[in-house]
């Protein structure tokens, strides 16, 4: 590379402050000097300075975001700590990614699929862009029997976030945003990708022109509606990530008619509804009058272990209109067949077999295996006096720090007990003070790290 | 949906007047009447009028698109073909989707990492966004190598197409694009999406704000560069689908040339260069200097039949730049990481073995295959006095039928050879006058479908 930046690996920088990758490679990868460089420097080769430059402009919606997207930063900042205790026996309650092996009958017909497309019958190229009709199918009967939505309103995708993209896509960037904060952060990030925000707001640590729905404690986790002013997107994630709190019935009902009096869209990030313990709704779905204003998204990642099989699915039911009665889903289905392919078929083909009565039981199995990690972690915080949020019904514990700084916490447990979590304030400024720690590990990892938790913070 | 299109089904409508697909299932799905329909009727159905509609202003960007996306609209022709015509023994020689199975040693490592991913040892869950290492090295050394194109400007994706609007979303709204006329239609579809154009100029069949570089028998499908007005962006596609025209290494050496000059970014798609007989340059990165200027896209969908399987790859030297000297790969990493999150790990297992010299060998069979297929169809247009184009270094064949309409000759063909072909028109007007023949198909299909054309030109 022709501009050489040389980064400050100081874990104690604040979320604003915190850098953008120096490396592509940022998951697993790391290519820089890490050892006792603690000033931010930037500094231009002599090459640089006579490198050719295009006359394209940079993209001015790409220079406003501010850092690396969180995790490729996590994973980097557990790289450079790899370096620094090359020894050290690093756990990962960080980023969320799942541990436990796929169930056989999952990935025996990902095997079998796989064989089969060296025969001339079993043989399948291009598929339809909006997924397989047998797994649209079993989507519409498994999770929305009885709600209204049928096949042809679920498009598969190749997971959530991908879809999150290509609905900010169809929306453009003359509309509004509102976000939980905290909250996931690429609803966000996606948000200033396609011009949809003002610059970042350096004193409030928001993004200019998102509405900023603060969740906390207080609240119940819950937004108080009556302070937002109209948006025309409202991304609502339950069971939420990273705070774990589910919306009740209750809640999404208000929800629902928030979006119908100001005619917004719920854009319902529904990832994690089978970790719900409760009667909370597992789909926004449930609520009467949704279908007029809301688009779920979900995913079998943290369902099946498919954060590297790459399958999800979007509900766009052909009752929501924009204001001038064109469905949402013809331009959804547009931008599916234009920028995308469709899922792997052999994703597919794991997918519809998570669908079948034994693969519906082996992912319940490995659910209640992370819930029962969840309780494990939960316990742990509680008996070392911490006020201890979301695990019932979500694979995440949401750790309260009060007054002190996410990043320095993150920094502190990493350095002490070797264990990555992911600092709160990375998924906006609400989430500062806090914690988030996943259940997604080998049992052994969990109980060590929570062994080190209690050391740390006896 | 609460607002019915009855939509024409005459197939002899020309290509700008071609009309929006009316069901979602576009391929191989058709719920629509479909005859002796023949005016377009826009019917509002009384709950239509009075169905609820959010106050979101529709994306005026995809208002501008003027037709459903080309391949489902052909596929909803052969749909409603199969309809009139139950029992025909319908040829695709349209969409280009491979038919041949998937060798051995390529399903065999995707059937063995489906497996492993039931077993702790071989289980993985997120990979890298930018593809496993293993990959990117195996892709920098089949491809790139000599050629200073390194592991790490290489990012693996889930095909082409997903690239191309990736790449989009990078650049933004505020470029000005050429391409090819005619050329695949993601790229101004995708151009258009992003807000980059004006809106469709009907008299010329054109978008306003996109260089349209003619090519054609005339130029020797290479377009005059002198006529065109700067662009920011210039899609180029060699092997070029669809005309089959592979440019020569003083043609691509012109076009670095012309990037240089005009301070251009190229984006070379040469999804097609392993059917290339010659000494055409297979990748841009061969023409010095073209790693200051260009950007490479490429696949494996028809190297080795993974249309459905999804794996392709984009080359982003980091020695781009834009013209504040901000690396292009640093931004189109940031989307990587933001929109997407890698392609399936069972894919790439599958891309990896490709690259092994079995899989290499496994795969120019197939390849080989094809050409013979390209052969036999170049031979009987030839036979029957058409002037042929392409075939020799891609799988598709240019044909033309002077002074008629590509959807006419479609519609033909259609009607009394029961072939599918793509109108030429459908790739932009500089395609009018031209039908596309896919060599993708079984041998028996293909000789039979050559039978039929000889039959109907005889």
């Amino acid at each position: 590379m022709s501009i050489t930046h040389s980064l400050t690996t100081s874990l104690s920088s604040s979320s604003s402050a915190f850098l953008a990758p120096s490396s592509f490679n940022s998951r697993g990868q790391v290519s820089l000097p890490v050892k006792s460089v603690s000033i931010c420097k930037c500094v231009a080769t002599p090459e640089a300075e006579t490198a050719y430059k295009t006359g394209v402009t940079r993209n001015p919606n790409m220079g406003k975001l501010q850092a690396g997207y969180l995790f490729p930063e996590i994973a980097r900042r557990r790289s450079a700590h790899l370096l620094k205790y090359p020894d050290a026996k690093v756990i990962s309650l960080g980023i969320g990614d799942t541990t436990e092996p796929i169930p056989e009958v999952i990935t025996d017909a990902m095997s079998k699929r796989s064989h089969a497309l060296s025969t001339i019958e079993g043989y399948s190229g291009y598929g339809a862009e909006q997924g397989e009709k047998p797994l649209r199918r079993a989507l519409a009967s498994t999770f929305y029997s009885d709600l209204g939505i049928e096949e042809d309103d679920i498009f598969v995708s190749d997971g959530a976030k991908c879809d999150i993209s290509r609905l900010q896509i169809v929306f453009g960037s003359n509309v509004k945003m509102a976000v939980q904060d905290p909250s996931y952060p690429a609803y966000v990030d996606s948000s200033v990708i396609m011009g949809q925000t003002g610059l970042y707001q350096k004193d409030v640590e928001k993004f200019a022109n998102i509405e900023y729905m603060r969740c906390n404690p207080e609240n119940g986790f819950f937004p108080d509606l009556s302070s937002i002013s109209r948006p025309d997107i409202i991304f609502f994630c339950s069971p939420n990530n990273p705070t774990g709190a589910a919306a009740t019935r209750e809640q999404l009902t208000q929800l629902v008619q928030f979006a119908k009096d100001n005619g917004s869209i719920v854009i319902h990030d529904s990832a994690y509804a089978m970790y719900i313990s409760g009667d909370n709704p597992r789909s926004i779905f449930e609520i009467p009058g949704a279908k007029e204003v809301a688009i779920e998204t979900s995913s079998f990642s943290k369902y099946a272990g498919f954060t590297g099989v790459r399958l999800g699915w979007t509900v766009v039911p052909k009752q929501l209109l924009f204001s001038d009665g064109f469905p949402v889903a013809k331009d959804f289905n547009r931008i599916v067949c234009t920028c995308f392919n469709g899922a792997s078929n052999i994703s597919q083909a794991g997918g519809l077999a998570c669908l079948s009565p034994d693969g519906l039981k082996a992912m319940r199995d490995v659910i209640g295996f992370y819930k029962e990690n969840t309780d494990i972690i939960m316990e742990t915080f509680d008996s070392l006096g911490f006020k201890v949020y979301g695990g019932k019904d979500a694979p995440y514990v949401w750790v309260h720090f009060p007054g002190r700084s996410s990043w320095d916490v993150f920094a502190e447990i990493l350095e002490k007990t070797h264990v990555v979590t992911t600092p709160g304030s990375g998924f906006g400024p609400g989430g500062e003070g806090f914690i988030r720690v996943s259940a997604f590990g080998h049992r052994e990892n969990v109980l060590e790290a929570c062994r080190r938790f209690k050391q740390l913070y006896k």
